[in-house]
Order: C-alpha cells, then structure tokens, then sequence
C-alpha cells in the first residue's frame, strides 16, 4: 500500500491534528472527533451539521465555515460517524433555534444520524433532518436502502447553509435542503479503484481495459462495467442517466460540478467540463454556476462525478452568497 | 491508459474549452493559448504572467485573476510555450509600465521566455524575469541546469501579484519576487510515477515498495530510491534537506505549503502537513500561514512537495492580499 500514512489506525486523528495545524478559523476536537468553526456564530442561527465516514474529503469538515456548516464529524474512512460524535456535534452547533443534520443516504449513517437526533432531542434541542440521495446510479446498493448520497451533499450544505446564516428558521432551513436535493442529480464513473488504509489493498479490481460505470464513492459497484472510453463518450453516458432520470428543458438554468474522485488529475476534469458544458448547451441548457474540482472524493480513485442542480432563483442567490471554508470560499 | 481524455494530441485545446466555459472571469484564447482576465486590469498596471508546460494544474491558468496573474500561456503537456505565445500573453498583460515574467527554472522554458521577452521589448514593452528555482533535490536535472522550479511559484505569484495590484513599478516587482524565490524552498517525493497522455504509460518505474526522495514535477529523478516510509519519516527527509539549505532559527515566521502532486488524497496531505506543523513547532519556527491542497501537480503522480518561504512582513501583508482566481481565493 503506497500512502503518506504512519499508522493504519490513526489516520483519521493524525489528518485532523494536521487540519487544525492548517486552519486556525476551525476548531478541531480531537477527543470528540468533530470540527467546528472557532468563532461562535451569531446568536439564534440555525446550526448545520453534517458527517460522514472520512476519505472523502474535503467533505464534510472542508466545508465548515461561515456560508456552509456549523459543524462537522467524520468517521474511520468509509465508516459512519458514532451517535455520541454526531450528538456532539449537534449540541456544539445549536445556538438555541434548531439543528439541520446533512445525512448522505448510507444506511450506517441514517441509523446514527437519526439515533443522534432523538439523543439531542432529549437534550431539548430541534433537529431536522435533510437526506441526500442525488446518485442515479443504483437503486439501493452494497451499503445503502434507496439511492446513494453524494455529490449533491455539496449544493445542499452551500445552498441551505447561506439561508442559515441569512436568519431562516430551521424548518425552512431543512425545507430548502430537501428541495436542493429533490432537485440534483448525480452519476460517476471510475477508472481505478481506490485503497483504505485498513484494508491496505483495492477496494475491487478493476481490469487495466475497464471502467466502473456508476460506481459509488466507497468503490460500490455501478450498473455495469465497459471497455474504456473517450471523455465525450462517457459524459455522454453519464448525462444521459442524469437527464433521463430528471429531465431539463431548454432555458432550465442549472447549477453544474465536475469533481474529481481523488486520483483524477485537475487538466482531465477541466476537459470533462468541457463536454458537459457544450452537451447541455447543445439542448439549450444554461449552466448558471459551476464547480470543478475534487469536492467529494473517494481517497485516490481515478473517477468522475458529475452533478446537476436545477436551480431556482432563490437556489442561485443563496449559491452566490459569501462562504468561508477551507474548500469553497467566495 | 486510463484518462479522461478524446484525443490525446488535443488534450491541452479540450481543457481549455472547459477552463473558459467553467470560468466567465477568464478569457481564454484558445487560438493563441493564452488565458487573460476577462476584464481589463487597472490602467498602468504591471502586468504578471507565467507559463510553462500542461499538466500541473492549477498552475498556471488556475493563478490568473485580480491578485495574481494578468495572463497565462500554458504549453503542451510537460512541454514549454512556445515564444509567440509568451509573446501574445505578454501583450495582453501590458498596460504600458512593463510586465514582469515568471519563469520555472526549466531549459526550455528558460530560453523560450528569454526570447519572448527580446520580442516584447522589440515591441517596446518593458520586461523582468524572476527566475524560480527552488527545489533543493539536486543541482541540474532532466531538463535543468541549476535548481527546478516548483512549489515556490505560487508564493512568488501571490505575493508579487498583490505588489502590482497595488501599484507598484515593474522593477519593484520583480525585486519582491526574487526575493520570494530567494527565501523559499521544495523538496518532493512521489509514491508513483505520472502518465503523460502522449506517452501513455508511467514515466518512469517504480517499484511496489519504493519511493523516489526528490522527484522532479515531470518524473524527474530524485536524490535516491528508498523504501516505502511512513509519514513522519518523509516529512523527516523533506525538512532536512529544505532547513539545512535554508537554515531557520526559532522565532522566524514561514509560509508552508503542503502540495499533492495531482493522486493524492486530501486526507493524506492534511496528515502530512500535521507532521511538518509539529517538527516546525518543536524547532520554534512559527507556521504564520499555510496551504494544503493540488497547487502544482505532476498530472495523476502520486506524490506530495513541502515548500518553505521565510517570510518577512511585506510577504505575509501581500500574502493576505485579497486574490481571486479559480484555485486561490481570500
């Protein structure tokens, strides 16, 4: 296994140490496992919170900041976040008017996330919840009942985050996260599989002539496996999964990422965007805004994910508003 | 070979399709393979630009934007501009007090800019070079007589670019610059090799347990071959050969960067700069400001460079500068 690592075990407290090191505006709790921001956000601002199993980043504690989350807790890699860590984190991230939890549709992270929430219940404080299950990919898949969350977590967390920090209750908070999420659509194609430091080998082999069409960002498989392609043509494959499960009509303006996987060099996802824009041009499709980067990864997979938001107006204001992260700052 | 490309001779124009389409604050050329801001920079503005082979993304296009570069001219894949392009970007980013150019220490990138620069002053445009060189792996390489310029570019852009936001002379410009290059240096090491699309295999071998100590940003050799380490130990060998050409005594304040070379994940970077951030610590140097991310990549290498600058206060005053361009925003 060829990773920058020292331990296989402390992989998850050795990268936080460094992302505290690197980002004075985030606290990182290292006892409790979750990332909040240092300062403390205005008083009565609806808290947003999300987390997941770690080897995705910059998801989720990359995105916490003014503009997006209050908090984050990532898990081992590839494994939930406990009910405790998530509970901590909803109390550190509630200012008194309620918690949005961004739960990834993983059925790990449904189970703690929800167990979370009843805890912090308890505890008096209002939680909503906003499932991402944007991947088009698969219904139900190896660790998920209904589709996999992935790159829409992205829209939601930027999007519902501005409205938080523009004053929103949190039932119009988690409101405009479930309309982000109903609105965005995802698919993603490997070309490698990846390596958890656990394991120490590839997740799933994948022959040197092949690609994973709609694989999932743990290396869950996609719909099929096919001979390599050109980028024209698997854009082409992906979109036509995305439009024909949600389509769009000329004049539909659209919030567009190309992201990479983790192993997917940036001059390649710059191409890729190429495609994208001028299909959906071709259909008279406006790309409003876009992202193109590794945003939601899969450790060191050489992949692609490509999602579409069908954004409103409100979408794209909120889109626009001001956000200070370390991986999305505008 | 695995990429996300059509054809591998038109890999370059198909990004910069994509480059242009996903970002409107740019303008690219596609004709003359220039990038330039979309709008047009202060009158008697010194202009900044940069170049050099594709294949190193962001750099150098991603840097174009207020607080940074005026105009970029990317080459093909590991391969210099050629002079009528530097030529072309350097006439774009004129506004009549002189344009500074900087140039990764690369023989061919050397001798093109030089020659573009006798053409621009033919045209009557003043122009500075500063000269990048700040790999301190091995003296001359593949293609270099003297040091690789690597990491450091992005310090001497950003710094020096918010010197000519804010109005500075041509020669004072550069001056700064050169005194970045001066006060920074990189050290690198890969894990794989990197596939040019012309190529289509790995550059160069490297065998399931080992590492190359001082590789180049083309897969140029290192200082050695060593087996597999763990994190700590690379960062280990890193910093000594960075701190005993460049000595640094406790108090002194220091820009870090922390780079994947493009197959790296997130989470292991962020871990790797954890180590440098506690063996700085224990030296008493202080970390005043840092990055941790894809700035200079070697296409899918996996592979981490740690870049130094001893910064004084004009740098870390630039260095805060505002800057907006695709891969560097505050």
């Amino acid at each position: 296994m060829k990773k920058f690592i020292n331990n296989p075990e402390n992989v998850l407290p050795d990268a936080l140490r460094g992302l505290a090191a690197a980002h004075p505006e985030l606290r990182v709790d290292l006892e409790q496992k979750i990332i909040t921001r240092a300062g403390k956000p205005a008083a009565g601002k609806v808290g947003l919170v999300s987390g997941g199993g770690s080897g995705h980043e910059p998801l989720h504690g990359g995105f916490v900041g003014v503009g997006m989350l209050d908090a984050a807790c990532p898990g081992e890699v590839f494994t939930s976040p406990v009910p405790d860590q998530i509970l901590a984190a909803t109390v550190a991230a509630d200012n008194g008017t309620g918690v949005v939890h961004v739960v990834k549709n993983y059925t790990g992270d449904v189970m703690n996330f929800q167990l979370a929430a009843e805890l912090a219940a308890a505890e008096g404080i209002v939680v909503e919840t906003v499932l991402v299950d944007d991947d088009v990919a698969v219904q139900d898949s190896t660790w998920t009942a209904g589709r996999r969350g992935t790159g829409a977590t992205v829209f939601v967390e930027k999007i519902a985050g501005a409205l938080a920090e523009g004053g929103a209750g949190v039932a119009e908070v988690a409101e405009l996260g479930r309309r982000v999420n109903a609105a965005s659509r995802s698919f993603a194609v490997a070309l490698t599989s990846c390596t958890t430091p656990a394991a120490g080998r590839p997740g799933f082999d994948l022959p040197d002539d092949e690609m994973e069409i709609g694989v999932g960002i743990h290396g869950e498989p996609g719909r099929r496996r096919e001979k390599l392609a050109s980028a024209n043509e698997v854009v082409a494959t992906a979109l036509d999964a995305i439009l024909s499960d949600h389509p769009l009509a000329p004049a539909d303006r659209t919030i567009v990422m190309v992201n990479g996987l983790g192993g997917t060099p940036l001059i390649e996802l710059y191409l890729l965007f190429g495609e994208v824009a001028s299909t959906l041009d071709g259909k008279g499709i406006t790309i409003a805004r876009s992202l193109v980067g590794n945003y939601v990864t899969s450790l060191d997979m050489a992949g692609v994910s490509i999602t579409i938001c069908q954004a409103d107006e409100q979408m794209l204001t909120l889109w626009d508003a001001p956000v200070r992260t370390p991986a999305l700052r505008w």
